[in-house]
């Protein structure tokens, strides 16, 4: 543990960014070559970045000219030499191009990354929001339960 | 990264075997005080090991006579000095008394360990499966989509 820039923070102001102006070159940057997904949409894991770069291209394309604030919640992260891990809680906001709210969910995400000399990349992201066990549905919306 | 036993894969083996036995205290002894969890069900986080530990006692409880099967698979894991992570793909099987398979269920599972001395703890995991985007619920079994 160390008292370097958390690459956690880093990369979540990076995702942030990359979000909002749809830049799938920024975006895919964050992540390793290999990385290994679990996200919470659809499909139960996805290896390697251009099945990601794939992903980014088609959720960028269908906002149109729409854009999606991401606002990061809950941060805590551990950074150690080599590896950092870190959770939070993400608010997806799509907006019109008039800045009009046009509609917001909430999930749980944990990354893990790892350091190449300079350079943290998230080999590892786990995206998710909790099941309801009577109707098996997903609830979108943060509920502080701590 | 080391060649040392994998923490990872030993943290699981005792997984399996706590839940077999229904054993409160062994399945407790695998997390940290501060754990910090994801968990699939409910909830959208759950913090320390007193909150996680109700939860142990309630799903145990809940089983009756019945045991629950753990099966791992897809198993990678990234180990350093200090830190380990590992996921997965676990798979619940419910069995009668007599041996009988009642039901089963997948998740997808994230593990964080922390190393404290020769101890590791998990101090994050956080285990989901993945929604439809048409109907919000959850798909409860694995397909390989790698």
């Amino acid at each position: 543990m160390n008292n370097q820039i958390d690459p956690v923070i880093k990369m979540i102001e990076a995702y942030k960014a990359a979000v909002l102006a749809k830049n799938v070159d920024a975006f895919c940057a964050l992540y390793a070559a290999d990385v290994h997904i679990f996200d919470m949409w659809g499909q139960w894991s996805m290896r390697g970045i251009d099945a990601w770069r794939a992903m980014a291209q088609g959720w960028f394309a269908s906002l149109d000219t729409e854009q999606v604030i991401v606002d990061a919640n809950h941060i805590e992260s551990v950074i150690t030499d080599e590896l950092a891990v870190g959770h939070a809680i993400f608010t997806y906001t799509a907006v019109s191009a008039e800045g009009e709210k046009l509609r917001s969910l909430d999930n749980r995400i944990t990354v893990v990354l790892k350091r190449t000399g300079d350079s943290w990349k998230v080999i590892h992201e786990h995206t998710s929001a909790p099941i309801d066990h009577a109707t098996l549905k997903a609830n979108l919306k943060y509920a502080d339960s701590d």
